[in-house]
C-alpha cells in the first residue's frame, strides 16, 4: 500500500536517517531517566539539555525558555489554558483567528464555557488577518493574542511582526503556532517580539510525540500537566530523551540548509501552482499567491468532490490531503475555507499538495498530469450521471 | 560515564531490542500520519489499532477503552482533571491516598484551589491503604476514587481489588495509577473493577513519550489536550506511531513472560533484603515484605546520609536513588516516607533498588558489599566528624 509520490508533507514527514541516528542510542544504550543522580542518567540529561540549546537557537530563544512537550497540540493547549490559568483575575479575554489549528480554537471553546470571551477575527480571501483588526479587538479585559505564524491548510503566512509589535505596545502576550512554520521561514522570538511559541518536531524531519514550547522568561503561566518538577516544574513527566534528541538533531538541519532548501521546494511550488493553474481549467489556488508558505499548494476544482478526487489520486499512487490531516476523517467543510468563503461560496472539492525534500520536478509533473486526467475524469462521470 | 549495575529499573528502563526493531520503520518507511486518507498513512493507522489492541488485552479492556498518551503522568492528569471537569455539579470531592505519584497529587491540589475537597488517606507503616478507610471517606459530593497500584517508591502492593469493590458498590468512578505496577502484577480491569487505569511504556522496556489511559465504556470525562479529533476526540495530536507501536510490542512481552520473569526477579529481591539486613548493622526495609513490588527494594540505613550514600554508590559504578525519579532533584523528604513514619521520626538515609531483566546474583551480591563498605566508611567519617 505504498504511495509513489508523497505530497502531504505538511501533515507529517519521515524521519531524517542522520536524525534517527542521533536518537537511536537514548533508546538502548543511554536510557538513563535524565532525572536520577548517576552516570547514565547524567548522559541523558546532557542530551536533552543540548537538545534545548538547538531548539532555542533555532528561534533566538534563551535554552531556559524552551519547554519541552509530546507535540504541537500540547503545546498549544498549555500556552491557551497555562496564561488563561494564570491570568484569571485580571481580565478574561483572549483574541484569536477564525482559521487557527482545532489545537488553538479548541483550548478557546472551552474557555468560553467557562465565562471567557473569545474574539475570532476574520480573515481576507488569501486567509490573511489584518494587524489593524488585532489592535481593534484589544480590550482592558485582553489577556492573551494568539495568531499563527502559517495557516496549515492554505498556506497563508500571517503578518505576526506587525502583531506582535501590537502585543508588545499594549503589554499583552502573544503566542504563535508555528509548527507549519519553523523550519520554512525565518523566525525570531525577539525580532518578532512573539511571547509563546509551539512547534513540532514531525512536521520537520523529526519524530511524532515530541514538541516544545517557547516561553518568554517572566511571562506568567501555569502548567498543563502536573506532577514530577521536570521542565523547571511547568511540565511533568519522563523527559523523552530520545524524541528530544530527535527534535534538537532536525531542527539544527532545517536550520543549517533552510535558504537552498526552501528556495528549491519553492520553485517546485510554483511550478505546480502555474501548470495546475494552465491545464487544468476551473481550477483555483486557495490561499495567497506571495506570503505563502514555500511548501504549500492548495487547489479547488469546480464539479468534483474533494473525497472522490483524494481516493483517485491515491490509486494512482500520490498521497495528498483534502484540509488537514487532523479534519481529515471529517466530512464537514474545512473551517479555513469557509473563512475564506465567506456565504459558503461554492468552489469545488478541494486538495492541499505540500512538497517536502523528496520531491522532484518529475513528481510535480506526474501529479499535475495525474490530477488532470482524474479531474477530467471526475466531471465527464458527473456529465453522464446528470443526464 | 556508564553505571556497571543499574538498578533504578523503577525509575526507567531500556527499550528492549525486540521492542526498538519493531518501531524502526515506523521512523521512516512507514511514517504517514495515521489521520492520512492514502496508502501510508492506512499502514500507520492499522500499526495504531494493534498496538491499541495488545494494550487492551494486557489489561482485561476493549480496544475502544484505550486512549494513548504521552505517559503515565499525562495519564494520571487526563484522568483526575477529566473526571473532575466532566463532574462538576455533582459533586466536587476527591478520595486519594497521602503516597500517590505527584502526577495524581498535584492535579488534586489545583482542583482544591478551585474549591474542591480532597481527602489524602494515610497509609499504615508499610504503605498501605486500608479499604476500610476508603469506604469511611464516601460523601454524596464523591465522584472520583484514585488510589496506585503500587506505590513507586516503598514497592507497596495496594488493596485496589478491595477498593474497586467498594467503588463500584457506591457508583464511583475508580481511577488507579498503575504505571509500576503493569508487567509485575496481574491486572484485569473487569475482574478489579478499575474504572480508569493509567500505564506508561518506559517502565516496561517500551520507550519514553508514550502510555495510555484505560477509561471503561461509558465514563464522564473530557479531554486534557485539546484540538484534532484524533483518539475519538479525547486526546489531540498526531499519533506517536513508533512509540505507540513500541508500547504495544512491550506490553505484549512483558505479558508472554511475566510468571517466569517476575519469579526470577523476586527471588533475587529476595536475596538483597535477606543479605542487606543481615550483613549492614542499623538497616531497615521500608515498605512490606510480603505484597511488595517484586523487584523493589527500600532500605534505610541509620547514620547515614541518603545523598552522600547515592554519590557514593555511582561513584563505585551503581546506579540507584532515593526515592522517585522524579523527585530526586529534590532535597525534601519524600512525602511517601514522611507518610508511614508519622512525626518526623528518624530512620537515616534511604536508597531504593529496583531489579530488572539484566540484573544477577552477581550484581545483587556486588551490590550489597559495595553498599555494606559505603556504609560503614560514611558511619566511620560521621564518627570521626563528631568527634
Amino acid at each position: 500500500m505504498k504511495n509513489r509520490i508523497y505530497l502531504d508533507y505538511a501533515a507529517t514527514t519521515p524521519v531524517l536517517p542522520e536524525v534517527l541516528a542521533e536518537m537511536l542510542p537514548y533508546f538502548t544504550e543511554e536510557f538513563g531517566n535524565p532525572s536520577g543522580v548517576y552516570g547514565t542518567a547524567r548522559d541523558a540529561r546532557r542530551a536533552v539539555e543540548q537538545a534545548r540549546r538547538q531548539v532555542a537557537e533555532a528561534i533566538g530563544a534563551e535554552p531556559a525558555e524552551i519547554y519541552f512537550t509530546s507535540g504541537g497540540s500540547e503545546s498549544d493547549n498549555m500556552a491557551i489554558q497555562g496564561i488563561a490559568r494564570a491570568a484569571s483575575g485580571r481580565g478574561k479575554h483572549i483574541i484569536t483567528s477564525r482559521i487557527e489549528h482545532h489545537a488553538v480554537l479548541n483550548p478557546c471553546r472551552q474557555l468560553e464555557k467557562e465565562g471567557w470571551q473569545v474574539t475570532y477575527l476574520p480573515v481576507d480571501r488569501s486567509g490573511r488577518i489584518s494587524p489593524e483588526d488585532v489592535e481593534k479587538a484589544i480590550t482592558p479585559d485582553t489577556v492573551l493574542i494568539s495568531i499563527m505564524a502559517a495557516n496549515n491548510e492554505i498556506g497563508t503566512l500571517e503578518p505576526i511582526r506587525e502583531i506582535g509589535r501590537i502585543a508588545g505596545n499594549h503589554g499583552i502576550p502573544f503566542h504563535t503556532d508555528a509548527v507549519q512554520a519553523v523550519g520554512c521561514t525565518d523566525l525570531n522570538v525577539h525580532r518578532d517580539k512573539i511571547d509563546l511559541l509551539s512547534l513540532s518536531a514531525h512536521k520537520i524531519y523529526g519524530p511524532k510525540g515530541v514538541g516544545a514550547l517557547y516561553i518568554r522568561r517572566g511571562t506568567r503561566i501555569e502548567g498543563l500537566i502536573r506532577g514530577g518538577a521536570q521542565e523547571r516544574g511547568l511540565r511533568a513527566g519522563t523527559e523523552n530523551t530520545a524524541g528530544i534528541v530527535g527534535l534538537g538533531a532536525a531542527i539544527r538541519i532545517a536550520r543549517s540548509d533552510m535558504a537552498a532548501r526552501t528556495e528549491t521546494i519553492r520553485r517546485l511550488r510554483d511550478r505546480m501552482i502555474r501548470e495546475t493553474l494552465d491545464t487544468i481549467p476551473d481550477s483555483c489556488l486557495n490561499g495567497p499567491a506571495e506570503d505563502r508558505l514555500c511548501n504549500n499548494c492548495h487547489f479547488s476544482f469546480a464539479g468534483v468532490e474533494s473525497e472522490t478526487l483524494l481516493l483517485r489520486m491515491d490509486l494512482a499512487g500520490i498521497a495528498a490531503s483534502g484540509g488537514s490531516a487532523c479534519t481529515s476523517g471529517s466530512t464537514e467543510p474545512s473551517h479555513v475555507m469557509e473563512a475564506i468563503r465567506p456565504g459558503g461560496e461554492q468552489t469545488g472539492g478541494s486538495i492541499r499538495l505540500t512538497l517536502g525534500r523528496e520531491t522532484t520536478e518529475e513528481d510535480v509533473d506526474e501529479t499535475v498530469r495525474t490530477m488532470r486526467e482524474i479531474v477530467a475524469d471526475l466531471r465527464n462521470l458527473r456529465g453522464v450521471l446528470v443526464r
